[in-house]
């Protein structure tokens, strides 16, 4: 199996243009016109293994997660979901109570933030546990803020505060749909992204998508609680701040000063991600996250 | 893990009434209000051993398959295909010329229905290849099908041959979206359903949600020429067609006379589902289909 990013990048060469799709693969939802306002829709896959351990973690832990990681899909983006259909790729020995329960973790955590499961899929197979949840969004009044949007001058920000998330945060988010919503009807948001792969990993793809660069300031960066509890590590505070992923915060840019979340940096010219310490700069360079259950 | 219909059965006394859900799951697709005609979504996965074999199929010939099943779940509600989002479960250990392949496969299958892929989530795991296709359909100008309208004296019908699909069809078909189309258009079509599970359980899927019965004419039931080159088994030709599944063509009821499709029976008042044949009737057991790689 090949780098993921790699693969996007070849999949989207092959795409076609049409006047329905307004925005294609490539950001954290697509969105399609011809319905009144924008619709928006994208899938999100989580794997046993991979991004939870169904030895370790709850049904309705799991079913949780699937469900609030599309539901940050529709915060980076500042849409409100309408829906969501679901499919479940479930071992033949989990018993009836562990798919009940999972569902269970799905539904009540979309109906929290207003989204329904309005169809799905289920298979019993020789394989492991995988979950599915594909999500429709509406953009209801406000532009989605894509990963496209950020100019050099503007402002970095994020919200909460990142790192070890490893420790249950990453089971356990509010995805910032409410936070969304209220930043794009107070400020100027002019690119998000919610933190899925770490800061670094998140903040290239913004970079990358707009044509600019960056430079991040360390001393700013908010390292949350969690990161003096982890095992000690090979990384220090800030780097588990900056690459250890599944925060589900957001992250996005403003010419704005916006006293709501952490103004950690700002938009430059160029392609360079760089990070402010010590007085010198040295190139952030996008690690993402790997978990180790 | 336990049976899949049993646990639909379940999650539907768990939904929540909506304004914006017309029809929740429990049909081939979710269809959804507030979107100018009617906007309608459904998800499918394919599993590895279960739906395919990826030590014998070829990666194109596996994403045309994860494609085509979600058209022909347009082609039973008679709605155009709108977009598709994927998300992918790839081994660690598939080459990316797999994955690229696979993608083909399904990009091709749908741009030749006008359906364009617009999202997806790519992952690797130490697990097996899975693939889950989410749909979005729009109604043009036609009502949706549903299987819920079936009346007392609607004639039956079925598109095309069935059974034997085992030997190649299931992993290479033509999903039935214009014949659908031609269908609704030409005559009234009261409940419709693409037969992926077998004649004999997706139309107990229809008499159930329409609440009534009917007589399958044994005589009537069209018999694939694939059938014949099956290994000997302990199945006869007839049953076959009855049972195999992954025919995928459509099953619909229609009060009219219907030339471009094969009457094989009626609907009938009451519940029971009954293969008249030599003269006398008996039950007609859903069978369902069973692979066997």
């Amino acid at each position: 199996m090949p780098n993921e990013f790699d693969f996007i990048d070849w999949v989207r060469t092959r795409q076609s243009p049409s006047d329905r799709v307004i925005l294609p693969a490539g950001d954290d939802l697509a969105i399609l016109s011809g319905v009144p306002d924008a619709l928006l829709v994208g899938i999100d896959q989580i794997l046993d293994g991979v991004h939870f351990d169904s030895a370790t973690h709850s049904p309705a832990a799991i079913g949780r997660k699937a469900m609030n990681r599309n539901l940050s899909d529709c915060a980076a983006m500042a849409c409100l979901p309408l829906a969501a259909v679901v499919s479940l790729a479930m071992p033949r020995d989990l018993p009836a109570t562990f798919a009940k329960e999972l569902y269970e973790g799905m539904r009540t955590a979309g109906e929290k933030l207003g989204c329904a499961i309005v169809g799905g899929d289920t298979g019993a197979w020789a394989g492991k546990l995988a979950i599915s949840v594909a999500i429709l969004g509406r953009s209801d009044g406000v532009t989605p803020v894509r990963r496209s949007g950020a100019h050099a001058g503007d402002l970095v920000y994020v919200t909460g505060a990142l790192g070890g998330s490893i420790l249950a945060r990453h089971m356990d988010f509010t995805p910032r749909i409410d936070e969304a919503r209220a930043l794009v009807s107070a400020h100027r948001i002019t690119a998000m992204i919610d933190l899925s792969d770490g800061l670094s990993r998140d903040l290239a793809h913004i970079c990358r998508e707009s044509g600019v660069g960056a430079v991040i300031d360390a001393d700013s960066v908010p390292v949350h609680a969690d990161v003096a509890r982890l095992p000690a590590s090979n990384r220090t505070p800030l780097e588990h701040a900056l690459h250890d992923g599944e925060d589900y915060e957001l992250c996005f840019t403003s010419p704005d000063e916006v006293p709501s979340a952490t103004r950690i940096g700002r938009i430059v010219s160029g392609h360079e991600i760089m990070l402010a310490q010590h007085g010198r700069k040295s190139p952030l360079v996008p690690l993402g996250f790997e978990h180790a259950f």
